[in-house]
């Protein structure tokens, strides 16, 4: 193994304890069938939100919960946002935890692989583009691109390709493809777990009521600060049944964790 | 000392010497003089909401935190509701904790003074109202109601007198009384700590960054659960400096505090 390089971050197996019985444990994990693993996760204020605005990446959690985020992208084999997320902060989307490849191991190992949820085709990356040049730089694996049919142009299909990422399309008439198919197609691809990391619109999708049953766990940071009116609001739809209001869904098996400012909550998401 | 009242509820040492902190210790704590210790205390959902819609009281967290509740209000002078609560809610707003007066404890003694902030006379109780029925019972206090001139008829007035409530009168032009006035007349008026409880309307007002500065404390608890959209939400109005949003308030002197399944958070809040 070579050094560990410079920027490698650090999570103290004293926390990672306490996270390990919420995310997969490969080997042990069987392979599934129908879909990955899906570990739900993100960081918000105590008003719920992700961000003070649209468009507006707002630093919420310490240094500990940076650390924690990379551990965890180290134990899945995929992570996925929405193109809102791809376009507005031009992640990085890989993995800097010490001992993984590029950052102290060898290869790709521990690099998980970058799913960007884009159906009409609005990410408009290019070699510039941050999650791009890791992979160019072997820090990194290049971006699955989950579209409608025919939605990436073929210079973009071609960027991707040659860095070894491709684009999952989906023959799909209105402008949305279901979780379950995209679910599905990642574990016939041989995605055994996913991490889902935001926007907004992509985790209300996962709480609502029709999704919350594909969601294995949830592993939430939840910083204490009020960030006002106006954010981007983690708050699913509403349930509605026989005309009665009910609690959208809830946690089982739930445990805190206190991360420097911050806390972690982890758990088995259940209709309430 | 009687014995316990059967009803009467328990709160641990070991969780109590987590909380005690963050609420005022008497006789220890010097009499305020522009106003009271302010201790700001309620319970949300994960999406930060009070109740699932205005007017419905939602079960949100566990007998443990209920426990913790009574066990802050033997802590504090008064506790303070808005109208809109008094209305929906019918509260008790007395202290169920053993050992206080009418719960184990000779006369009155650790039952707080409950205070309703009705600034247009809204709150129509009666002799029926639980708070009124406790108070005539001897396990609690009677109310004192914070309203503009005139507000509240004579008859309510007779009847909150009667049981040694009262009216706290605001020769208020609009419709709204400002806090600083209000807790600068309950120190005057002897109440050296007061627990604010809610509900949404309060705790938005007291979070904002013009009354921040007057909350000594948040004890605040948080249930796993997301309610969804269109319910009763904690979240200040936004902060604009300079053109620029800012994150509202943040707590500093941090303490997460596992109790059941839910956390209680507890710390100082500042502008952030």
């Amino acid at each position: 193994m070579a050094n560990p390089a410079r920027d490698a971050l650090h999570f103290p197996s004293h926390h990672a304890q306490q996270i390990d019985p919420y995310i997969p444990t490969l080997p042990a994990t069987p392979t599934p069938t129908t879909k990955p693993h899906v570990t739900l996760t993100f960081a918000t204020s105590l008003d719920s939100q992700l961000s003070l605005a649209p468009g507006i990446q707002t630093a919420l959690s310490g240094p500990e919960s940076k650390a924690m985020t990379h551990y965890l992208r180290s134990k899945h084999d995929a992570i996925l946002i929405g193109v809102g997320t791809a376009v507005a902060d031009n992640p990085s989307l890989n993995c800097r935890i010490e001992g993984v490849g590029g950052y102290g191991g060898e290869g790709l190992e521990g690099q998980p692989r970058p799913v960007v949820i884009d159906p009409k085709g609005r990410w408009t990356f290019s070699a510039d583009s941050k999650v791009l040049k890791l992979a160019a730089e072997g820090k990194g694996r290049a971006p699955w691109v989950v579209a409608g049919l025919g939605r990436v142009d073929e210079e973009r299909r071609g960027m991707l390709e040659s860095l070894r990422g491709k684009v999952l399309e989906f023959d799909s008439s209105g402008s949305s493809i279901s979780w379950s198919e995209i679910l599905n197609r990642l574990v016939n691809d041989g995605v055994k777990s996913v991490m889902i990391e935001g926007g907004g619109g992509v985790i209300n999708e996962l709480l609502a009521p029709e999704n919350v049953g594909l969601v294995d766990s949830v592993i939430l940071t939840i910083a204490p600060v009020w960030l006002g009116k106006g954010g981007v609001q983690v708050c699913p739809d509403a349930r509605v049944e026989d005309g009665q209001r009910l609690a959208v869904s809830r946690l089982k098996d739930v445990k805190w964790v206190p991360l420097g400012d911050d806390v972690v909550l982890c758990g088995h998401p259940r209709l309430a």
